[in-house]
């Protein structure tokens, strides 16, 4: 006792007294210090190495003597030879503590290290994942006091690990007794540390020190395209990411021509369940084969979807889904065995789908939530995850409230003339000269403008196919903001508006973009029929948020976060435009990218995230948009661009809307005339 | 309050006070009266019958009045008049009290009722199963506020029903949203309450009340024959019993041939237990067909087995149960689902495997244990399943010790001349008339002894064919009796014994039991080699039991428990003439039938029961015979007929052994002579 070390820890500054000759890892454990190790102490997985600082340290009150840990030891010279172990670093294990002491941990040494994001706004993952690696001895079997292998494997790990009772996959069973002879008696096995569903178990066993990793999948299974992420489950790191269509689209485009069709054939439910779980098995051999890595090692996956793919894939028919009132099956999270859902994974890997909001609010929205924590935030913040189907969220520390909107698919250029898929050639960006009238725009694949000097040669490859759904977009507001668009959405002439790229286009006019036919290439133009389909699309958009603005009893927000892949590509000032948003400044919109595969990367990483979000969806007030009166008022103001009756202070203070009008009631009647021909 | 009338309910004695108009099973429910009910009071079920009793009762200090309980109302008429309910009979959830009562719960309705065992001194089942059936009304899904029909469903499991929280199988999430509405929100669902490897969950779902029953399997796999009992798993009543051979067979007739052949052949383990499952699906489709019932209505099995098939049964190559220090891979019990193993059963159904008690001492012993109860025992009790192993139990309610004992299959009538499995035309008692020193005996398939009028006409069809091994006990056995046979295991010449049926044969003499050559028949006699075999399994098995004794610290034990089906046909007398088995009075030597079987049947029907083995199997100290120097000791005495030092006064006092010594050294010296000559 008369004996004791002070030893401080950083940067968790937990501080202790320790008896000369205490190991730094056992010190670390007594403190509940987060100091990593696979094997327990025994100088063979190197994960415990530590910085110790020498000198004086006046903030603790300590002078560490360079003595004050026991010298390099053999164990840790025939790493350093073998491994190269970094300056400064020693191996926590074999450094006993000799003195008073001052010992940094690095990052990468913990169990629940940080696992960096790229944006500032959002909190970093803590490293908490399902399945865990350990190293352990087991004692020999004894004729004396016989006991099963596994028995003594539990025992051994129980006694250096602490771990409670554990139960061994079927797998790990038929392969332990060769394992335990090849290491003999040592080996590395890995650990699901259990959940709600399953009580922890063994999965998987190798013979001695398994030098490798364990991997965790993160899958973002939209209705168009499956997007995964393969993380290493130790560090965290993305180790590949790989995307492919849904194969289920042959069935359908979007999710009611999917659930109709289960609908109309007997078997139909049955083959897109078999289509997107053989597509994502193809998935899993892609990304497996990009990384080089045995699929047996993936040992975890979370799947993040809407709910008809939530359900086709568990096999579940979604024909409830297709019609009022819109009931899940189930809506709480789901743990299962890869095996159950015919995924060729580990064959003990765990599958979890987040939780649903509500029969039109998917595991998607729940991960959004998840990654861009409404919950957590001091302002109120509106985030948009728009798709086919746009999942809105409002919220703040207060609370959280969701809803879906039927946007459709205008915003992904599906139902527009010359619209297409984000793709090399497509028009992604527009300007409109106040002045002339006369647009230029950009081609995804260039970044040159239309007018700049090379243009031509640099789109060479592509050509100009088309416009994107950001294309769109921009091009649209910006005809407003030139005056060629009015507020109730109607193109004028070229006399009306003085831009010569005006045209009639049956009853009504189009905008001119691009004539390439001069070349052999398209024409593009915007049709009054285009405007339509967008101003639907971003009237559900908006009167979904707004009606969650009266629910939460505000007229304005304080932020808006734009997520999904499209969400990465749109311009605040014109989605403002459109009125796709509420008004705020044009600094408060933001991207979050992919914030569902962000949610879906959360949740596999760290376990604690899981229970957070199934909590969280439990506290979420759903508003289901079409039982709710004000929707269809809020709809028909947002059909103006950017809207009927609501002012938009912010963004008029920034952008001139002409007050144009080039309707007299004639397109109404044209359009009524036009009906009475075809009926 | 001042109308509470006084409710007494037997045969519990539990009584409480309650207001008018209390339904008889809500007071049942509140005093925890073990009363079923599946639909939870709905006048659905019929589960919940009950017998009021009228008039005075002394004993409770209460008088019945006529009108105590509601008069009889048109749901109880409904069922009397659709199924019938007996005299006197009242649903108790219909009849409300009136007035002071006294109600008997009949054993059918009770839950947790007792299944009768046919023998006296063992305790009853109670009835505990693993999976229950429940019916539930669920609320219908509301927009305003969306929630999965699971989670409606879940929710209204716990309201009516007081459970846990609940998971639900992925065949379940499948078939629920159907089954909900075709039952117009009214289902029975099937519920595994849960154990330590699976949280409860609902495993089945039909839509409105589910008449029907679900079921569980007790499956004996032993190395020969695979016997199965198909259960009521709410009455627990055996619907169908069915046997089998072990198709494993063909890889071998005994455990090591089986090991041996899955060492000698790369795949051959896994072909063992592909072929031991096949042949568990053939035995499920035969026990399905008798009793005529769809195998997905099988939701429980609960396996008994010997280590080696044990493992093999899983998937677990034997290779070290072959040799020391026989190992067993796992030895606690077993949860898995009946996927795992490719068993034909409810895709969900579960399966537990009873804890083996050690490499050679198996669930097979576990079960007989449970069956047996030696650790409920209060005298001192030696249970022995005599199989090609032999698994021995001594214990009494201070501790049980087990072992198992190499007994080879010469019990089984294998290795001896004319041994032959018990079938009919087989030898299975034998009698020697102690003066004229001529057999008698019985075949299988008659009655009569072969001395007896008609004998010839009755076994015509069958013939005689052999010996079984409870007829090479008897002969061996009358043989020592007679005279014919000395201590040490020498059948003594015509003159040394009187007997005209002993002949030479070879350098020793063999005894006659049946000539029927003169009609193209076998020649059937016991030789002195068959007595060999005989000596050296009965060795194996008393010195197992003695080595017990040793470890106890006792001389004797109280009784001797036959377990196994060859158990039910040994004659205790020649047993202890043979001095397989300690001297005890004859009347406390009982056969157990199968107990293993039992054991298997107990654990199906009782969950308590599978704690309670797997506690019991974790107290009971196993012991080794292969390194226990005594054993050897033990062998070399008991090999003498009845035991070379051991007095048995009791069998004395009951028979008499001649003293006679045929051999004076020759014997041996043959012996060593051929020895020479071979070698």
């Amino acid at each position: 006792m008369s004996k004791d070390h002070l030893v401080i820890f950083t940067p968790s500054g937990k501080r202790g007294h320790f008896p000369t000759g205490t190991p730094v890892l056992t010190a670390a454990r007594q403190l509940g210090v987060d100091l990593d190790s696979v094997c327990g102490g025994r100088g063979i997985c190197s994960k415990c190495q530590i910085t110790p600082s020498y000198g004086e340290f006046s903030k603790h009150g300590v002078t560490v003597a360079p003595d004050a840990l026991t010298p390099w030891n053999a164990v840790e010279a025939r790493y350093d030879d073998k491994r190269g172990l970094k300056k400064g670093r020693r191996l926590g294990c074999q450094a006993t503590v000799q003195g008073d002491v001052v010992i940094d941990v690095p990052a990468e040494s913990q169990v629940h290290k940080q696992v960096v994001r790229k944006r500032a706004e959002v909190r970093d993952i803590i490293m908490n994942p399902s399945t865990r690696l350990y190293y352990v001895e087991v004692a020999e079997p004894d004729m004396h006091d016989p006991s099963g292998d596994l028995e003594r494997l539990t025992a051994a790990l129980r006694r250096d690990w602490d771990l409670p009772h554990l139960e061994a996959d079927l797998g790990v069973l038929t392969t332990l007794q060769a394992a335990l002879r090849k290491g003999e008696w040592k080996v590395t096995v890995a650990i699901h540390l259990g959940d709600a569903v399953f009580s922890p178990r063994i999965i998987s066993i190798w013979p001695g020190f398994y030098e490798g990793t364990i991997y965790g999948l993160a899958i973002d299974l939209g209705s168009t395209t499956i997007a995964g992420h393969l993380c290493d489950l130790q560090t965290g790191e993305v180790i590949a990411s790989c995307g492919m269509m849904n194969p289920q689209i042959r069935f359908g485009e979007d999710l009611m021509s999917r659930v109709s069709y289960g609908m109309m054939n007997p078997t139909g439910a049955a083959e897109m369940t078999t289509a997107v779980r053989d597509g994502m098995n193809a998935l899993f051999d892609q990304i497996t084969g990009e990384a080089e890595i045995d699929r047996q090692l993936i040992v975890d996956a979370v799947f993040v979807c809407n709910p008809v793919m939530h359900h086709l894939f568990l096999g579940i028919d979604a024909y409830e889904l297709g019609q009022a009132p819109f009931a899940l099956a189930t809506s709480d999270a789901i743990s299962l065995r890869a095996s159950e859902l015919d995924l060729n994974l580990h064959p003990a890997a765990r599958i979890y789908l987040l939780p649903c909001i509500a029969g039109h609010v998917g595991a998607d929205a729940a991960a959004v939530a998840l990654s861009e924590a409404p919950d957590k935030s001091e302002d109120l913040v509106l985030i948009v995850d728009v798709g086919t189907n746009a999942e809105i969220l409002l919220g703040n520390r207060e609370k959280v409230l969701a809803c879906s909107s039927p946007t459709g698919p205008a915003f992904e250029g599906a139902q527009i003339t010359n619209g297409q898929r984000a793709a090399p050639g497509a028009i992604e960006h527009v300007q409109i000269d106040p002045v002339t009238k006369l647009p230029r725009f950009q081609v995804i694949g260039s970044d040159l403008w239309s007018d700049e000097d090379g243009f031509d040669a640099a789109i060479a490859q592509t050509g100009i196919s088309g416009i994107c759904g950001s294309g769109i977009i921009e091009v649209i507001a910006e005809m407003r903001m030139a005056g060629i668009l009015d507020g109730p959405g109607l193109i004028g002439s070229a006399e009306q508006t003085g831009s010569p790229n005006c045209f009639p286009d049956g009853r009504t006019h189009s905008y001119l973009l691009f004539d390439g036919t001069a070349h052999g290439g398209p024409k593009i133009a915007v049709t009054n029929t285009d405007v339509r389909q967008i101003q639907m699309a971003k009237a559900a958009l908006y009167s979904g948020a707004r009606l969650l603005m009266d629910k939460f009893g505000v007229d304005k927000v304080d932020r808006v976060v734009l997520a999904g892949a499209f969400g990465a590509h749109i311009s605040p000032k014109h989605a403002m435009v459109l009125g796709m948003i509420p008004d705020v400044p044009l600094d408060k919109v933001t991207s979050a990218g992919n914030a569902a595969g962000t949610g879906a990367r959360i949740a596999l990483l760290n376990t604690d995230a899981r229970r957070e979000i199934e909590t969280l969806v439990h506290k979420i007030h759903k508003v289901e948009t079409a039982i709710e009166p004000r929707f269809q008022e809020h709809f028909v103001n947002a059909s103006a661009i950017p809207n009927a009756v609501e002012p938009f202070p912010i963004l008029n203070s920034i952008v001139h809307l002409p007050n144009a009008k080039f309707n007299s009631g004639g397109d109404r009647q044209g359009r009524r005339s036009r009906r009475a021909r075809t009926g």
